[in-house]
């Protein structure tokens, strides 16, 4: 049973000065400070636990997700958090359709990114409290909009039938892990030699499936794809990343030209919002073997469906902080085994992996049973910060083994990172003169 | 030309508890207070002249909008007005594509809700300067994501083609207005006997086309749909509004049932994400007769675009500050133009009126050049808080006279109703105990 009133929810605005090294780079976002909006939840229960949950940010704009984490703080606080996940359905439409808040949004932008901050630390605090993964999950999960593509029949149908074969994909993920992909070695402001060096290294670390970024300039392009294909050689994957730039004429033309490196997917060719954008480059595509991935800002359950429907995307891209938490997110990876599309979330960040790992695993065990077309994205940035760090073996996701969601911060790190206030903010913000 | 270096922006939350009376009450939104967050720009221009913007929120989470104006300021702060407008559109990327800061959008949600009120307010004062209206309207469009639909090239045309018959319809607008239909008799927080009482004076008024608010209780919406018809009679334009109430095909059922009251439209059946959804109730209802409306949440040109190329709608409805102000507005009425879809914008809130009567009159003038299946929505609420409010003759907009967005309001109102420190919300929040 899940114990407690909650008393106390703090959001902290966390960033890491990420852009001075040009970590994150692409075509879109040239200097990002990953960052986050960090929550903790706290309960008059005796067992003294508190639940942590993040969004992911880019530095500018965290303030604004902290001030919706607060103008949603009235329906968190003094619940029970036995009814939160009594009626964990009910809890989530309570939160996303508030008859003033939802005017902002709705179930979109800053006010869903702090939607998912919260739905985080109750997922972690729910789940250390348990123990164990939750039975009820269709329960959580909001059908509203997406009924006439996904019933809560057919998703318990779904998860019932996956039972078989479940103990023997359990020991297949403690002993082997769920492969992953890196794109620690190719983000657009790196060097040639910086890329060369982190591509040797991560050769040497066993890796076999890489992702470029793409999407700024074609000779440049051209250039950083040909000299990573060389080093990875013929057979191992190369994923590529446009982040958005291309409108769709220009993502068509683009690809055709960067085809004969073998792509296994393009990922964001345009806009997150053109579902039927999405779909004309997927058909243009197809014939030269490159599918279209996509998913990382897509901002809720009501644009996957979409994509699906439409056969828009051939990879689906899910996001632990830009969905809402594992409710909504459970919805998709649901939606995808349906439709028979694989999940391949993203991640990096910060704490996206330690949170996507949770939900990955779940989806091989649970939802998709099969590894078939999938992998988890990898970047090797900031787990120093966090309590429980993903493990990475052999290019692997292990299973996490700690109880909760895995997003708990460091207290030095939370500390010293603040912004404005924290040490590492204070000194940078003095030597631009701020 | 435009004058002045921006020396100030200031943003304030202004709410008006507009849900004591039920104004405003819809299946989703049951207890709106109409707000603002109210942008004011100045310059060290000579002619003090001021720039005000605003965009239209429900009450909570005003201040979320107010933090994103913040956060987007130091893109406006300092910055030539001159060199604003000479390169509008590169200006409008520029607050839109923010490396750090469209993360928490893009071009979606509060983000965008806060660069329309931003935008709006630079219009304002460009507009009051230049006393008429800018000539170079095509190059303040972006056309990033929209390309494949409509080129600057076919914006220019329509434009130009549009310069035949432009006296004629101006003198039309200024002696008959723009054909408009009312939507405050018929709120769904009303009771019948007020609801009566409105439209009998609204009838007397000269109004014409009416829109009733549904989606909530079928026998209730059967009640007072037949209340309404058998008020207006059978001639008389009535439009039916679910507010996002439903899934797809609970939509169509619903609006089976009220068929018979024979609605020109259903607005809003379901999630304003929905294209496909939206199209298949279009499918399912044409042949009832009855068309679908959408637009006052959907959140940029990009799901506009598809709206039209999936034809799933057929009547459009813009809203002044959702998009992007006038530049993403106008991407979408010329590609509304193009699918030969009319557009009836929304209004009401708090100055939507003021805003849209520019933007529906330049379609008539210089875009559509039609009235058929066209109309603009109206409400008779707070337009007295405004320094140069609508002007309503015989159920039609009269062309505003004075320079400018029609968006300054009157100071006594700013201060009279500043969330949580003006008068009026220091007595009710005491009242309620905070």
């Amino acid at each position: 049973m899940a114990r407690g009133r909650v008393t106390r929810l703090t959001a902290c605005d966390v960033r890491f000065p990420t852009s001075l090294g040009a970590h994150g780079s692409d075509a879109m976002h040239t200097d990002p400070d990953y960052s986050t909006a960090y929550v903790t939840l706290e309960t008059d229960a005796e067992d003294g636990l508190k639940g942590y949950g993040i969004t992911f940010t880019l530095g500018k704009g965290t303030e604004v997700v902290v001030c919706a984490v607060n103008a949603l703080a009235p329906h968190v606080l003094n619940k029970d958090l036995g009814d939160i996940v009594g009626d964990f359905r009910g809890f989530y439409r309570q939160l996303t359709s508030d008859s003033q808040l939802r005017w902002i949004g709705p179930e979109k932008g800053v006010v869903h990114l702090a939607t998912a901050a919260i739905l985080n630390a109750v997922w972690d605090l729910w789940a250390k409290q348990e123990g164990k993964d939750p039975r009820t999950l269709s329960s959580c999960i909001d059908f509203r909009y997406i009924s006439d593509v996904l019933t809560e029949e057919e998703a318990c149908e779904i998860l019932q039938k996956n039972q078989a074969g479940k103990k023997e994909r359990e020991a297949q993920m403690l002993t082997q892990g769920y492969p992953a992909y890196t794109t620690s070695c190719a983000w657009l402001g790196y060097s040639d030699d910086r890329l060369k060096q982190l591509c040797t290294e991560a050769l040497k670390g066993g890796w076999t499936r890489f992702k470029v970024k793409v999407g700024a300039d074609m000779q440049d392009d051209v250039r950083r794809c040909g000299l990573i294909r060389d080093m990875i050689g013929p057979e191992k994957t190369l994923m590529m990343d446009a982040n958005q730039r291309w409108d769709v004429p220009e993502a068509v033309e683009w690809m055709a030209r960067l085809a004969e490196f073998k792509p296994l997917w393009i990922e964001e060719p345009t806009s997150p919002d053109d579902i039927l954008g999405h779909a004309a480059i997927s058909r243009a595509l197809a014939p030269l073997g490159i599918g279209v991935a996509t998913g990382e800002q897509c901002h809720n359950r009501v644009i996957f469906k979409q994509l699906l429907q439409a056969r828009a995307l051939q990879f689906l891209q899910i996001d632990s902080c830009r969905l809402g938490s594992v409710n909504e997110n459970l919805s998709v990876l649901l939606m995808a085994k349906k439709f028979g599309i694989p999940v391949c979330p993203h991640a990096g960040g910060v704490g996206l992996c330690e949170l996507v790992q949770h939900l990955i695993i779940f989806d091989f065990i649970s939802v998709s049973a099969s590894l078939e077309n999938r992998m988890c994205e990898y970047v090797d940035h900031l787990h120093e910060h966090f309590k429980y760090p993903v493990l990475i073996q052999k290019a692997c996701y292990l299973p996490p083994k700690d109880a909760g969601y895995s997003t708990e911060m460091k207290e030095e790190s939370v500390k010293k990172y603040q912004y404005p206030d924290g040490d590492v903010w204070r000194k940078l913000l003095a030597a631009q003169g701020k």
